[in-house]
């Protein structure tokens, strides 16, 4: 089977979970329920929550336990997504093809839909900690947790609004690669290396592997920025530049910047090759990763 | 001793537990470490901290254990103020006598900061969960996230946001009590109870008396808005019929605002006084709650 359509598959799987731990559109106040939904529903292609998934079955845990905490992390995916987009931060108009957030529901209830889908993750999950009781799953919460965090996504989230516009250096771009991407890869194996009870060293190796996953895909992603469509991307391109966004594609050029890439990948996948556990679809997706074309 | 006294004396066992709880000021990105710090330490009461101590205290718990769901609850507390604060939301430009967040740090970073605030509120439990590995913690986190998400607070600030300006009826106003306000008293009392072990017949009790303390404070609050002066409240007074904004106190009168408030407040002290473990710190929390001047 063609590796697209394994993610796609799993996807659809992770979308079916996350329809059970959404309120319905149905529900009272229905506007900030629908706002949730909007968001979380307009095509993303769940790449954390299938981390979370797989690197749990890679150790031989059971993933269907994991789902409260993969759709957990897509919802924070979310939620950082609409709040980036506001007017007082990236002020996107667009973004997947859609209307951003606050352009389809107004500003209010774009912040509050950000606000209520970061509260609705770590409900799901303390509600899966509570029913599930057992201290695998409170590690797989607080691994989430910390990628998300005030010492994880959010410190790179700052960075990168601090440094707009400024002539930014290499250390702190890649501040805000390891932060603002690469720490919630490394929450999404971490939780599911939790939940699938790798021993400490491979929990090291395993977060070792998310920071090079996700600064490559961080650079891949501006690297995409200059030379794909707004077909492919569903936003539009050269938007770096145009916004005066220092990256790796604009700091070493595209050549330079995407044998970074492939060096990166290469080294997370020796890791991950010399892991206990089955590591293949964790091996093939860090591949699928870097020559992704959208 | 003086009641107001024992509430300072409980608030400043908070305040130097939240001190370590909260990453330090001098941390890179140092901003974003300084926002949080500028709203946590802005002299609110911490009555949810301690409505969480006291709660554990009173079933024969071990507060020192609940402090990092106290501290918790205190900085979902600031960050639903600092959302609440925005140009978007109520756009105010003082709360406690001093600047709101996007005033002193602007608004992208106020956004990011009431973020940062929900975002650790939730890793510091997560690590208690962790650490303390007892069901009990993880039932208080629920208890924490039900109250606060979205149909708790959130779904009362939403309603509260799409009633602005209009002519609500009773029902709507009730709504916004219970989940903006009420939910999280609710939510802090039964997190100390479930830390203190409560049978689910006083979990149900302390539920109760939660949420009828928590509209009660609201009204007085209200109340407030009117009878007060700036100077003991840290803000404009009469700012609701400033914004035409629907109060108890606007449709039913002071008097009879002051009426039901007292009525809930006794319903809520027989409860207490219904139930085992020791009560009595509680009860005379409602009853200074009521009488408050600010």
């Amino acid at each position: 089977m063609d590796f697209k359509q394994e993610i796609k598959d799993r996807a659809n799987i992770v979308d079916s979970y996350m329809e059970s731990f959404l309120p319905g559109e149905d529900e009272y106040p229905e506007v900030i329920y629908k706002a949730m939904r909007y968001s979380v529903f307009a095509g993303g292609k769940r790449l954390r929550p299938i981390m979370v998934m797989e690197a749990c079955k890679a150790f031989g845990g059971d993933w269907e336990k994991t789902m409260p905490f993969a759709c957990a992390i897509e919802m924070i995916h979310t939620y950082s997504l609409i709040h980036d987009d506001l007017p007082a931060l990236d002020n996107d108009d667009y973004r997947r093809g859609r209307l951003t957030s606050h352009k389809m529901f107004g500003e209010s209830m774009a912040i509050l839909a950000g606000d209520a889908l970061l509260h609705h993750a770590f409900e799901t999950m303390a509600k899966a900690c509570v029913e599930l009781n057992d201290i695998k799953y409170n590690k797989a919460m607080l691994a989430i947790a910390e990628g998300a965090g005030v010492h994880g996504m959010v410190a790179g989230q700052v960075v990168d609004v601090i440094s707009e516009g400024k002539e930014i250096d290499k250390d702190t771009l890649d501040f805000i690669h390891k932060n603002k991407t690469a720490a919630m890869l490394i929450g999404a194996l971490k939780s599911g290396a939790e939940m699938g009870v790798a021993c400490d060293e491979d929990i090291k190796k395993i977060e070792r592997v998310g920071e090079l996953v996700g600064v490559a895909f961080q650079i891949q992603d501006d690297i995409l920025d200059v030379t794909s469509t707004f077909e492919k991307l569903g936003k539009p391109i050269n938007s770096d530049e145009k916004n005066h966004k220092v990256t790796y594609a604009t700091m070493f050029g595209i050549e330079k910047a995407s044998k970074i890439v492939e060096e990166m990948s290469d080294e997370a996948i020796d890791i991950l090759k010399s892991m206990g556990g089955d590591m293949d679809f964790l091996i093939r997706l860090t591949e699928y990763l870097i020559k992704r074309d959208n």
